[in-house]
């Protein structure tokens, strides 16, 4: 199975005063990845269902970059699923411009469910879930 | 009484790749000077009393630009109460470098409560936070 | 001639703790109705041209807010040309969910010409571009 | 020595839907730490000394997130010089609300110099700035 994929155009208010990507906005398009890709699967980074709110909150951030993103560049962003954990997944996002690979970075998010007291607390991706993601996953 | 001002300095992030600040970013600074405000005068743009949360979202804004602010600029932002209506309070915020009056802002925000059914309604502003409001106005 | 139309969805990251798109959001949406329509019409809101720089800064934006945005939604920006000054072109952006009109933008913006000193200098809009900004206008 | 340290306030607008910062202003704040520490021995996120522009971006970005940050927190970011590179820094950034650790982050930027073609090379880091890098580091 290809990898899932999606696009993203940087906006001028993307760039900073050195002309290219902020690198804090790298961290906005990799949210849109996901998003996009949680949809792909029939989930999302947070949804309702029977009145309880879930979620994947981010546990863990990482971005490496290589080459500086520019203004009207139309950015690809590959999901991987790297790893389906007990409660969380962790993904490599791939930034590409045509073949040129930007930047790659590492998210872990865990599947997390509101309380009466309006926290959140983690609990197991259940067994559904976990099918669709490791059927997503590298291999 | 002289009018309230607080100052934020302008981050490398908040620049674009014309070198000074992107326009969107003003609005940020502008709400960082209406918390403040409110702060100042004990309340805040959101806040919780005796279980209800309560709010000023914000039902108009308006921004006009005159000079740049750029990198390191420590921005001064002058709050006025321009009106206080029914339900709502106007501000003008100006943002100044130095004497230099780089943008002046205009803000209407609604008093709201949240309710039951987790949405927001309109209130009138109580008397008290009136004339407190009232006090700090343009004379 | 119909009206220039994008779309953009809400991201979890345009959400406040109010569980609505933030206000400051609304100017980022707008920026990118601005760009892809002057992209329609084979402008940008900044381009380089026999190794000039130009661009169009904003020197005042409004926007009014009717009804909250929220994550998700996929909202519709409606961009009509109101006015075209000598130096400055006027929109009107309309911000829609279906046909609810969540809120509605007015942002001028001013023809520039980068000058040898790095600075910016604003510039009489050129003929053809006038007639094609004028052809797009609200009639 | 101790450590560099500074604040800022968790503003309305830095929060998202789930009522906590969004994770991508994690980075925001972790900017504004790097250009406060680079202020205090004498240098910045961009410079321009004798006509050439300077700058440190960043080459890799990591962030760990242990406790949500809230509305109106102010958070201490304290910083230190993980390493000293031939042309790069490190910093370890902890983010803190009082004694508690809600963040742990991990930046590596690149010395640059700006070129005639306006674009960015690295370059060694120069002694004098080195002596101070490494002073400011963990012992």
């Amino acid at each position: 199975m290809p990898h899932f994929r999606t696009t993203r155009r940087v906006e001028f208010g993307d760039t900073d005063m050195a002309g290219i990507m902020h690198f804090s906005n790298f961290f906005k398009f990799l949210e849109v990845a996901e998003t996009s890709f949680l949809h792909s699967i029939g989930y999302s980074v947070t949804w309702q269902a029977d009145g309880v709110r879930y979620g994947f909150p981010r546990v863990s951030v990482k971005c490496d970059f290589f080459k500086p993103a520019r203004f009207e560049d139309v950015l690809t962003m590959e999901v991987r699923v790297a790893k389906v954990g007990t409660k969380s997944v962790s993904y490599v996002m791939t930034f590409l411009r045509g073949d040129d690979k930007l930047a790659e970075g590492l998210v872990t998010s865990v599947l997390c469910r509101g309380t009466a007291h309006g926290m959140m607390e983690s609990i197991e991706i259940p067994a559904e879930m976990r099918a669709i993601l490791e059927a997503a996953s590298v291999h």
